[in-house]
């Protein structure tokens, strides 16, 4: 890696390397031995384009291994796997000579009608960041930078360059940014991409708060900070929030911008110099095209991390696994012609497609195949001994650009999965698809559901491997299927209107509404089955200061094959002044046991675990209390739980006029002195419990007036004294 | 009424005319001719102190006549109820010397835990705004002014003088300020009283956005606004916002403040002179002490308005109305110690108490009474025809001055309940509480359920004729019964914390959410039983003109008692382009009819019961197109809907760079112009649905730069001169 520094440059010149060449490069200055660099979308597989240029997917890009999108490696609740996709994506990479891919989406699941779900891992932070992390840190290793995106607050297509996103601070610091804290801080990408919609108010492209105060102040980050395609609307304001490369290059009119704005002497020629700085050393760290890439070896890859990502949902009579000898009937277009990525600017060209009904012709001995209704599904399913229906959603039902308004499946779907479910002895419904679908109308109908969400360009092999159990299912979900759209706690606001969309359900977003509302879904985050079993036993919890502790439970895998387990270890607590979800996810670990194995497993619960984050004092408290830490096999299943007592942070309140009562009387210094004071002053009125209930709320500034018309008062020094002594 | 002007009067004078004499009375100024006058609590009684002072209803007052609290009123569907309540009052007042009676509070029941609800009409700002247009207007007529309170957005108790409501302008405008604003501009109250808390950041008695902008501009008030008692926060700001008149008095500080803040020049002399001449023109209109006040007409008045406030949940097997000759249990100690009125600052000394028990025993020829469960109530109920049990909440249950934190009845009363269920033959439940409280747990043991809320002090009496059918059941819910607390929608945010509120619900308050989610409900708003039956037919609905329209129903009593039944008017749509309620209520009207009686009723839909209020152009907006008008049992059960379709406003939208491709193309001048310009530039994948359905959010900045990467161009003067045209 070579560091540049911008000396020597005119600025002209400066101002030229903060916007793109082109569509996909930056600028070169080749007499000052500055290279041009190749960006390309992600993050499931390379979209390089060497013609036709867009951020849409409409046009080709030349081929590339489609690995499983992130909506499934979110279900797999492995970071190995993400790793793997990351490595061999970086190696892609390297090989086509692309410096920096854009990927991983690290935002978070607000609405299952997101159109842009598929790209994102979870509706939980914790479960989204330490997957980007796996990703991030083994693309780089490879040698290609990764951005991280979309930052932030992106969570709908609807309105997307524009929307508004009105969100609470601790709503952003539990939600919405932690994902991105935990890639930066820990994985150090070199880039983050800056979302097309506003936050408060502000486009993220403009918006100093995030892009400088909480990217680079709070979290250290010293990458540089890209424009999402398009999404610099005001160049020299989006310069000075923090906004250091525009792209797609806009043909020299943003860089004029910069150079009258420095000439104007409206901006700091230093703040160009540092955006420029940081491109210079994106340019510096960009490495030759290298490496060999066998599409082969890419393609088994992408085959195994897919298997590692499909969700058993239901299995029931032990319908699944299949054995060779069944006569299964494989019925639905999508066995023969797979829905396996999403559409939009992460669409790749694929270097080969596997379909599930060749695997499956491979893996059993009596195979037939119907496409759908017309093509008399009934009666093929009716001959077999099971019916496997491939259903899902299409790529016209959804895609970058635009949410869906239904999470239904399409009718003529639900129509076929009922029809072939009421004449055939047992049925498995095998989903694909990037947002939630809803289960309902039909689940009851079936024996066994497969979720495979998008798997990638190896999927359907992936499908039948699990399906025959050639692999052992070990996807868990990574966001919570509801019984009805109405359900999700951001029904009524998404996607707004008149331009804002208010996050009105704050932290309880996902399984933390369903769980603190005591809401019914069909299946709960974190499910999913396996075909042997496990069980959970031993759980200790213990203290490791006054704000961590350390978890440890041991499992044994009690059934006949081997398989993976996903120890989900969750926080309750009402320590906490403000309302906590019923639980949080806090900690996850994904192990494989053989049967009859079994594994002491030990996870650590830092101080983030235990932490809310103040608005007031704008920092994260752990407040001094019981907490509950347990096991579950799902969000909504919990296994086992252990008390354990922190002692947290210690915070004396600083008082004011505008205290409560009940602050001034439960003030640990200030408190006793003031009861004092006014003993004896009061009758009996003033001091009964009904009294006391009723002033509890009211600020002192009220309550020494409303004293006053009762002939009490406290010596004129005494409150100024009092709040002097409150600051310790 | 006599005008008085401020000339001639010292700075200080004027200033000591801002606030309060003592804790009751305003300044006078004798030499000038300037009398006190004095306001008192209301506004189901008056709460008048002589001696003792405080807002908090913890000292004695003089004894006044109780009337049913609002809660009740509002279950009475009738500004008839509301007008008798309002003038029996005003008499009362007037003969006291109150010049101001402090109600009615028309704030909507956002959240049931809210400890002040008893003190609202409704979750609807329709029927909170045409009972208290009926109660101000019959209150004013006897000569005592109103104030109506708490202006805005006071809907809680927790923090209540201080936390920020954080609530959107459409919200604001559609749900938490037309019950003030109808008031406002259709009765003319003599006051207006802000609230203690914040909104949006800013202390109600210093929002100059409430207090003036939209008070006084945009609804013409020309009365005085006086804050609640201590909600004055800092005088200067107060009064510069439009806070005319501080109570209680502070002892001269804050008069002092404006001096000074006039003698340094940062207040302008002519803001305090008009607020002088509110305070002077409302001590012009008060009217010395007159009219006798009969207390046993006062009384009689009482028990007649609260015969028709009471709700008939639930009838089984016609339990009710109860016969002379059954052997009745009367259980519970509500019925010999009444509950009938809320705690706080309303609570009034009544002249007298009617209980249940005594009621029941002159009009039943078999009664027994059994306080509770510890008193052989089991035993009574086992021996009797039908058990009444008497419960609710106690006044300890609920109060203004703290929120409640469950709905639940206390466990002792569902025990009693449910063990009485257990024992007798038939069971009726006779509910006094305030806030909403659950029916579960216990409703399908009992076969009725009457919900007497607060009935003031002739409630008993009123009951016991109910019981028996000397009176007929006519009231209806003014707010749904949840099956869940966390059921309602401000459930996630309610109370909030750290200082802030966020109304994260919107507009989707109370039955308007219950409706738009499908989210079931024990009882829905508007839901009340008769012993008579009605029926609905011939619905007509014709438009007056491009956003009204008339409605007619015939209305027939089909039993065999005369009744009272309440025709509600619900408007549904999907015109607008904003998320709107499944249903609103618009219009609604009370009808007595004998046995057999028919009855034609016809109501008006004015422009709002059509319009939304559009943020982007801060006004109401009538959309075109078709909406449904609904003749409702309830808000949950329709029984005849009709279409109008209205031509509505006829809005051209300005475009901008900004505007959206959709909007662009859309646009009914320029689009098609556009259109043309482009035509046969885009090659087949820009002409795509698909294409059109990614970029249909893209604003027009960065498609044309996204264009222009495909060799689609403008000419360079098209936008600007089509944005022109746009302008039509």
């Amino acid at each position: 890696m070579t560091s540049i520094e911008p000396t020597g440059l005119s600025l002209e010149q400066k101002a030229s390397l903060l916007s793109g060449r082109d569509f996909w490069h930056t600028e070169a200055i080749e007499v000052a031995g500055i290279p041009s660099i190749l960006l390309s979308d992600g993050p499931h597989g390379l979209r390089r384009q060497d013609n036709a240029a867009d951020n849409l997917g409409v046009h080709d890009s030349v081929s590339a291994t489609c690995f499983p999108p992130s909506v499934a490696v979110g279900s797999s609740w492995d970071p190995e796997v993400a790793a793997r996709v990351g490595a061999a994506i970086g190696r892609e990479a390297r090989a086509a000579g692309v410096s920096v891919v854009l990927g991983p989406g690290v935002n978070i699941k607000r609405s299952p009608l997101c159109g842009r779900n598929f790209e994102y891992y979870s509706e939980d932070p914790l479960l989204s960041g330490a997957l980007a992390v796996a990703y991030v840190r083994a693309m780089q290793a490879e040698g290609a930078g990764a951005s991280v995106k979309h930052f932030a607050a992106n969570n709908q297509e609807t309105d997307r360059m524009r929307v508004s996103v009105e969100v609470d601070e601790r709503t952003l610091h539990e939600i919405y940014l932690p994902a991105f804290e935990r890639v930066v801080t820990e994985a150090h990408p070199a880039t983050v991409m800056c979302s097309y919609n506003r936050v408060n108010g502000v486009y993220a492209s403009q918006n100093r708060r995030l892009l400088t105060d909480v990217l680079r102040d709070e979290w250290g980050f010293d990458g540089l900070v890209v424009s999402d395609w398009g999404a610099v609307n005001d160049r020299v304001p989006a310069l000075t929030a923090g906004l250091d490369l525009e792209m797609p290059g806009t043909g020299g009119s943003g860089d004029a911008e910069i150079v009258a704005a420095v000439r104007s002497g409206e901006l700091d020629e230093a703040v160009v110099d540092r955006s420029v700085r940081r491109v210079l050393a994106l340019a510096g760290r960009a490495l030759p095209p290298s490496g060999d890439v066998d599409p082969d070896e890419q393609h088994r890859v992408a085959k195994e991390v897919a298997a590692g990502c499909a969700v058993l949902l239901k299995n029931d009579r032990d319908t699944l696994p299949l054995t060779t000898r069944s006569a299964v009937a494989v019925i639905g277009e999508f066995a023969a012609n797979p829905r396996f990525q999403g559409g939009g600017s992460s669409h790749v060209n694929p270097t080969r497609v596997d379909t599930a009904l060749d695997a499956i012709r491979e893996l059993g001995e009596s195979v037939t195949y119907a496409s759908g209704l017309a093509d008399n599904a009934v009666e093929v399913a009716r001959e077999a001994d099971v019916a496997v229906v491939f259903a899902g959603l299409s790529e016209r039902d959804e895609s970058e650009g635009f949410d869906r308004d239904t999470i239904g499946l399409p009718a003529a779907q639900v129509e076929l999965i009922k029809a072939v479910a009421a004449a055939s002895t047992r049925t498995v419904v095998v989903l694909s698809h990037g947002g939630v679908v809803s289960l309902e109308g039909w689940h009851d109908d079936v024996d066994s559901i497969l979720d495979g969400w998008l798997l990638g360009q190896a999927g359907g092999r992936a499908l039948a491997d699990l399906l025959f159990g050639v692999t052992n299912p070990s996807g868990h979900l990574a966001e919570s299927i509801p019984l009805r759209l109405q359900d999700n706690p951001s029904y009524l606001n998404f996607p707004g209107e008149s331009g804002h969309v208010r996050y009105g359900e704050g932290v309880m977003v996902g399984y933390r509404y369903y769980e603190t509302a005591e809401v019914a879904v069909r299946y709960p985050f974190g499910h999913g089955l396996s075909y042997t079993t496990f069980e959970t036993a031993g759980l200790t919890v213990t203290a490791t200061g006054d704000d961590s502790a350390t978890v440890a439970v041991t499992v044994t895998n009690t059934g006949t094959r081997a398989g993976k387990h996903v120890v989900q270890v969750y926080v309750a607590t009402n320590a906490a002044p403000v309302r906590t979800p019923a639980r949080e996810l806090r900690a996850f670990a994904k192990i494989s046991l053989e049967p009859g194995e079994t594994r002491r497993v030990e996870l650590t619960l830092d101080r983030r675990s235990f932490a809310w984050y103040d608005v007031e004092l704008s920092r994260w408290v752990v407040s001094p209390g019981d907490y509950t830490v347990q096991i579950g096999r799902s969000a909504a299943h919990i296994v086992a739980e252990a008390l354990v007592t922190l002692a947290g942070d210690v915070i004396i309140p600083v008082l004011s006029i505008d205290s409560t009562v009940e602050e001034w009387f439960g003030h640990p210094i200030v408190g006793p002195e003031l009861g004092e004071l006014l003993a004896g002053q009061s009758d009996r009125a003033e001091s009964s419990a009904d009294w006391m209930r009723m002033v509890a709320s009211m600020p002192m500034r009220q309550f020494t007036k409303l004293m006053a018309y009762r002939g009490v008062s406290l010596p004129t020094d005494a409150l100024p004294r009092l709040i002097e002594l409150s600051k310790g």
